[in-house]
Parts: structure tokens; C-alpha cells; sequence
């Protein structure tokens, strides 16, 4: 019996179709049975029968019923939808979510690792999502696997990109689309040496780069960094190292840039050790006073460098997308290695990067972030100016964080407390030491990327409020 | 000496900068010496003083040079370059992109990995992809990070979804939205036993997870199948077994099913031997003549199966999203290990994929894939009834493939370069079997997804073409 409500904002046919596929799901009409015509069922109804069709069509399409020549739609074997089984209760053994504290009472958030939203380009993605879904359908890609390196479209924009702005120099063959940095060094663990299995990182450094190398059964050693980036004349000669890990744009905490001639001396020193570079080049474009630096691999002459690139500054954390740039001698073992791999990275996201970049989109957005990056740290500065003598702040002027050291001895968890209870939070520096006890206290991580312009100087009075004991 | 060019696309800092740096690097500048001063070299030049500070600048930054207090810019030590800095031309060890060889000649390609457009449902991704990015951005989720099990609202959604068509019971802490099944595993490599390091495979099964396996560093042993899937009363009673990697649902590619009583063994054979059950569930919920056979995990008393799954095959391959839901025991060590892991999944990716489920489309969309994929199997079975003495097909109604094995011993790679002249591109199942010897001849792998049901016939009257000796 079919009821109909014209009152309902459900159109006629789905009213009509939502009550036979209950009836088919609970076993009032069962496999076999006929549905009434629809020229029958219209007229009872008092609708037309294009109505009835409609709703008939979709149940047929569904795979609910199916249509008979001279008979009218039988209706299907249809599975049972549940399998309720009670399982035993395990919950008591299942850890609670690891929630992510939301006071209220943060009122700045000072991390860098999202942004005002204002700066993801949502109109263009939208666009161009739009209009790429329609291109992969006439390219008959849309169901495709795709190549496992990624999207030539986009390596080919990328590079190009790449080559301008980093001096980055490869053959697109040599580049693969991963979903960011932490899967370029998961892959790069899987090329280096089976039995040279120790990995060089700065020290501080990134801690998230740590556990990739840890779960790869790699094990780290350190190295210092000064104001001149990591200290190469400390790295071991050792033949136990398959790569060190750094960051000479830009050395993650630090602010340090690596010098030209240090740069000379690593590639020299992973030359003759028969070691790589993983060069993590995460957000050298980002450099708002001078052009930026070219990278280590631009510089490469023999083959020791993997570069490694990431979308999560200049687009977004959430889109998942990076890069790494094999040097060739690793190409043939990647081939072999990951013959049977499929691409980790959405196709149509993929499409979306690449007409960014070839309309020239992107550059124009890294632009405007530099010109918005600029802007707040300078806004920082002017706002800390009084208190310098208290407090050192390490920038070179790229990217989105800077250092705040204390002159004073203080904990840093003080810090941060008081902060806290000021409406800011400010972030510890002991996660990038694996020599914990080496972090200088009173040292600070300060992002700017999730707090507008105007709200800088009311946060910073809250932070001298805060810590008027120190300053 | 410097020469302008006012020409030149190049900015006059860059002039500026570039010829000194040339001038270092070349030795013309040596260490120790100190640059003219800005407003000098701007008088002798006639230019801005602040053209030339910007090129000295950018010297300093990149550590060509060291400004000194009262003296100027000082020229750093600058490492002799030993190599040419032409770079060595290597371009003879990149190997050449491989190039899937697209034969003018192929008019249907009876391939599982890729879908006929039509099956995806680009409406409605187009339509959810522009409210999601609205309602990311309202939610000041757009420029985040997201928590690296995935987005809970498509874990909510999700889990619903595959307790009722699965019988999948567990926690949403527990499941974790992966790049696909690939992912997946190399995850579950990380938490399986580092010291019990062997995996056992069905014979045949599915390559893409052995070469996982391989680059995690497991060795690999296989137990064969026979009508009833994996055969386990042949499983080792082995110390060193991390885990099986099985497909009870659907074996790939026999098409078996695991029966029941199989199951039980199975989870009794993991619960005494310490092991893991890794059940790869890759197309079950396409199963179209009864209703689906609910997963190990929902029979699984003991916590040893780690379940895996894909949207590859219901959405598309393109997409690169699956899941993998973890028991209660290996929870703790996947919270340790990758706790400063991020996703790799697209945040917005997740919303449209948890919308599709939510509203109902999702369900929808597969029926109607089932429906379709019925139409197409029930097709094939028609246009080759006449030839069934001389082929075997295997299907069990599931999925988007079957394998057709002829009696008469004849070469896969003979058939498969038959049926190419006659424009069909088949499969061989050689790459399925790690004991190549123990692969049948004549076994063919055929799939459906990527061709229309009305080129069904015209395909199957060339295949016989092709194979008219041996049918």
C-alpha cells in the first residue's frame, strides 16, 4: 500500500520508490513477485505515469527488481542487510582517542602547522576541481589507475616550477608525487642501503622525520647545528651512515641557513662516504626578504642528493601532497622496488596542483603568502621591539615560526603555562632535541600562520602580561 | 667589474648579485677581501644605494659573504670546486619512463583495474566537493592538519556502513583511512613482530601485497587454495609467522570462497600460533546473486585480524583511499609508533567519500554497480555457453573478473597474442603465482569493469575468433 505526501519535499518517485524497496528489504514483496503496472499503479495513485516509471527505473537500476518482457518488474533476490552478531565487549582494552585539548580559553593559537583560512585558494580549487572532474571523464581517466609516480601533468608543471624557483634540475622521470614528506622518507628508507642502516640528522631537527626513520628499523645519530646550519665538519666518517637528513634552506628550528661553502663541503662529504642527502627543502620558497636560496641538489654534481617538497605550507596541511626527486643512480632500484606500487595521491587533487601551477595561480598565491608572512612577522617584531634585550628572536625571515629565547634561565613549561592562562599558546622546543636536556629552557616556538595581522598586537600584550616576570 | 644590463629581464640587484657571486666562485674575489661599500658601488654604478644592498643581502644570506661592524661585507671561504660545474651528463642511467604500450589495435581491454567513466559518480562528487570545501572552511578545517587515523566524521559514517554490509564490529579508534590496501599493509608491517618476520600468502595471490611485504624487509612463504580458498589445515605451526595475508571472501584471483569452517580454523590457527590474520576484503560488498558472507573480523573472538579495505573498487582507483581497522591489541603499539605520523589521505577527500555514505548514495551507488556488473558476468556466461566444454569459468558472483582456463593445453602468452590481433587485450594469471611453474596454462584473467555491456558479444565473437583452434 503506497501513501503519498504532497507536502513532502521528497519528489512523488522517491516516495514511490522508498516504500517498494522497504517492502522488497523486509520481505512484505519477495523474490519473484510482480510489481503492479505502472499504468495500473498511476491510476490508482492519481499521478502520471511518468511518475511510476520514474520510481520503477531506479529500483531497476538499483538491482531491485528486473524488468520482464510482457510480465512487468519481478522482484529480485535482495541480500539481508544486517548481520548483527554481538561481539564481545572489548572496549575496556581499546585506548581512549587521543583528544586534542581545546580550552576555550585559547584565544591565539601560535602553531604553525595550520593556517587562517583565508589563505587556502577555495575558489580556484573549487574551480578547477569542477573543471578537471570533467577533463579525467573525457580523458577516461576518472577510473583509472594512474602512474605510480604520480600525474605527468603535474610533473612536468612542478618542475618547471621547481627548476625557476629552486634551481631544482632533473628529468621528470625522476620525480614521484607522494602524500607529503614523511611518505618521501618512508619510500627513501626503502631505496638506501639494506645494510648501512644509520641516518645523520641535525640536532635539533624534525622530530616528525625521526619516527619515519625509527619505523623503517634505521637507527639516528646527531649532529649539531650553529648559526651557520649544520656543523659538516662534525659529521662522521663512518661507513655504517647511508644518509644524513637535513634542512640547509632553512633549518628546522633553527631559522639557520646552511653557508655556500658548508654546502660544498657536504656534498663532499656524502661524495666520498658513499652517502645521500635527504635535502627537506619544506618551505624555502617561503623566504620574503631575499630570493631563496637554490637548493643542495641544484648544486649536486654527483648524485647524492634526494629533494624532498611539500604542499603543506603553500596550500594546505589537509590536501596531503608533496614530492621527492630521485637522484638517477637510486631510479633503477625504485623501479624494480616499487614495480607493483600503485600512486598514493588522488588523481583529480593531482590535476587540481598542476593547473595551479601552469596558470601561473600559484605563483601569485606563494607571493601573496610571502607578502602576508612578511607582514606578521614584521608586526611581531615591532611588537617585541621593547623587549629585546629580555628576549632573542631567530628568524630568517622565511616560513611561518620563529625562536624566542629568554636571556633568563626559565622553564620552558612555565612559559607556556603562563601563556596559556593569558588566552596564547606557545609551543615547546623540546620535541626537536633527542638530547633533551641540550634544549635551552626559556626557548620558544612562535608560528604565526594561524593568527591574522590585527590580532598580533593584543596577542603579544597578553604575552608580555604573561611573562612580565621575565621581561 | 660590474656591467648592467637595462635590457636584461633580469632585476639590476640580480645583476649585481650573480656577478659577484660569480667572481667568488671563479676566485677573481677571495676570502678575506671586503666588497666595495654599497653606496660606493651605487655611485659608481648610478643606481639606488638599495639595489645594491639588496644584492649584498642576498650574498649574506646565502654565505658568499659576512657583513663586519665598520668594514663591510667580507668575502667567506668558498671551496674550490673540483668537479666541473657542468654537470656530468648521466642522463644514460635515467631509464626511460616505462610507457604503457597503447596499441591502436586494442578495442577492448578486458582489464579489472580500471572502470568504464560512467561507473563513477562524478555528479555527485562535484557537488559534494563544492559544500565540503565550504563546510571545511566554516569549520576552519580547510588549512589544517587532520588526526592521522583519519577524519572521525567518515570513520562514524564508514563504520555504520560496514557493520551493516560486513557484519564489521569494532570501535572508530580502531580504524584507520589509508592510501589503499598497499598502505595499509606497509602499516601493518610497522606493528606485526619485528623479531617473527615471515608472512604467509595464498597461492596464488595478489602481487601488489608481496612486494609490501618484500620492501618492509618480511620474507614471504606461500599455502596453496584449492575450491574452498586458502587450505588451512596446511598452515604452518611455525614460531617465526607474523601473520597471513588472505582474502576469505573473495580469493584473488581463484574466486574462491573460504568456508566457514575454514574460518573458524584459521582464527584458531592465528589464536595458537601468536599471529595475525591480515583479511583483505577488496570487493566483497560486490557480490550479486546472495547476500554478501560476513568478514572473518565480524567472527573474530580472539583479536588477531586486521581487516583491510578499499573504495578502489566501488569508486574508483583514482581516488586512493581505503581503511584498515586494527584490533584492540595492536592499538597501543600503532598509537606509539606513529604518533607524529599525519594522515595521508586529503581531508576534503574524506568529507565528500563520508557524505556519499551519510546520504545513502553511497549504498545507491553500489547497488547499481552491482546490478551492472551482474549484467555484464551474466553476458559473458551467455556469449561463451557454447564453448563451456572447452573453458572453465571461475566466478562466484563477486567483483568485476573471472578466469577462463581451457582444457586443451595451450600458452597463456600464445592466447593472449591471439586474442590481441583480434583486438582484445586478456590477462595473463602468470604474475599471481610466486612458483611460476605452478601457474596452469590456458588460465586467463578477464575483466569486466572497464567494458560496456552492449560490446560484450562482439568482444566474445573475436576472442573465439582468436582461440577457434583450441575451442
Amino acid at each position: 500500500m503506497i501513501t503519498l505526501n504532497r507536502q513532502s519535499s521528497d519528489p512523488l518517485y522517491m516516495q514511490i520508490y522508498t516504500q517498494i524497496k522497504n517492502e522488497i528489504l523486509n520481505g512484505t514483496l519477495k523474490e519473484g513477485q510482480v510489481l503492479t503496472g505502472s499504468r495500473g499503479l498511476a491510476g490508482i495513485l492519481g499521478i502520471s505515469r511518468n511518475t511510476v516509471d520514474g520510481a520503477y527505473s531506479q529500483l531497476v537500476a538499483e538491482g531491485y527488481v528486473t524488468p520482464r518482457k510482457g510480465v512487468g518488474c519481478i522482484v529480485m533476490k535482495v541480500p539481508e542487510l544486517t548481520v548483527s552478531r554481538k561481539r564481545l565487549k572489548k572496549d575496556a582494552t581499546i585506548p581512549p582517542a587521543p583528544t586534542i585539548k581545546k580550552e576555550s580559553s585559547v584565544i591565539y593559537d601560535l602553531t604553525n602547522s595550520s593556517h587562517t583560512s583565508d589563505l587556502f585558494p577555495k575558489r580556484l580549487w573549487k574551480r578547477y576541481t569542477v573543471e578537471c572532474l570533467d577533463r579525467l571523464e573525457k580523458e577516461t581517466k576518472i577510473s583509472s589507475y594512474q602512474d605510480k609516480q604520480g600525474e605527468l601533468y603535474l610533473r612536468k608543471n612542478l618542475l618547471a616550477y621547481l627548476e625557476r624557483i629552486r634551481g631544482v634540475h632533473c628529468d621528470e622521470n625522476q620525480m614521484i608525487i607522494t602524500s607529503g614528506i614523511q611518505q618521501s622518507l618512508d619510500h627513501s628508507c626503502k631505496l638506501l642501503s639494506p645494510t648501512q642502516r644509520t641516518v645523520l640528522m641535525e640536532e635539533p631537527g624534525f622530530h616528525k622525520a625521526l619516527a619515519v626513520f625509527h619505523n623503517n628499523g634505521i637507527s639516528v645519530q646527531t649532529v649539531s647545528v650553529d648559526e651557520s646550519g649544520l656543523v659538516v665538519s662534525k659529521l662522521p666518517q663512518s661507513s655504517n651512515v647511508c644518509a644524513v637528513y637535513a634542512t640547509p634552506s632553512h633549518q628546522f628550528p633553527t631559522g639557520a641557513t646552511l653557508s655556500v661553502s658548508r654546502r660544498y663541503e657536504l656534498l663532499e662529504w656524502a661524495h666520498k662516504n658513499n652517502a645521500f642527502i635527504l635535502e627537506d627543502d619544506f618551505d624555502s620558497e617561503l623566504r620574503y626578504y631575499s630570493k631563496p636560496i637554490p637548493s643542495l641538489q641544484s648544486i649536486d654534481r654527483s648524485d647524492c642528493v634526494i629533494y624532498l617538497g611539500t604542499f603543506s605550507k603553500t596550500l594546505s596541511p589537509s590536501i596531503r601532497m608533496g614530492y621527492m626527486i630521485l637522484p638517477p643512480q637510486l631510479l633503477k632500484g625504485y623501479l624494480e622496488k616499487f614495480e607493483e606500487y600503485n600512486s598514493t595521491v588522488p588523481l583529480l587533487n593531482q590535476y587540481v596542483v598542476a593547473r595551479l601551477i601552469e596558470t601561473g595561480q600559484y605563483d601569485r598565491h606563494v607571493r601573496r603568502l610571502n607578502h602576508i608572512f612578511r607582514k606578521r612577522l614584521e608586526c611581531f617584531l615591532a611588537e617585541l621591539a621593547d623587549v629585546r634585550d629580555k628576549v632573542e628572536i631567530s628568524s630568517n625571515g622565511t616560513g611561518q615560526y620563529f625562536l624566542l629565547r629568554f636571556s633568563q634561565n626559565v622553564e620552558q613549561k612555565k612559559l607556556i603555562e603562563k601563556a596559556l592562562e593569558h588566552g596564547v599558546r606557545v609551543y615547546s622546543t623540546m620535541q626537536f632535541w633527542q638530547e633533551k636536556a641540550a634544549c635551552p629552557p626559556g626557548m620558544l616556538f612562535l608560528g604565526f600562520s594561524k593568527i591574522a595581522l590585527e590580532d598580533i598586537p593584543d596577542c603579544v600584550k597578553r604575552l608580555k602580561d604573561a611573562w612580565k616576570a621575565w621581561l
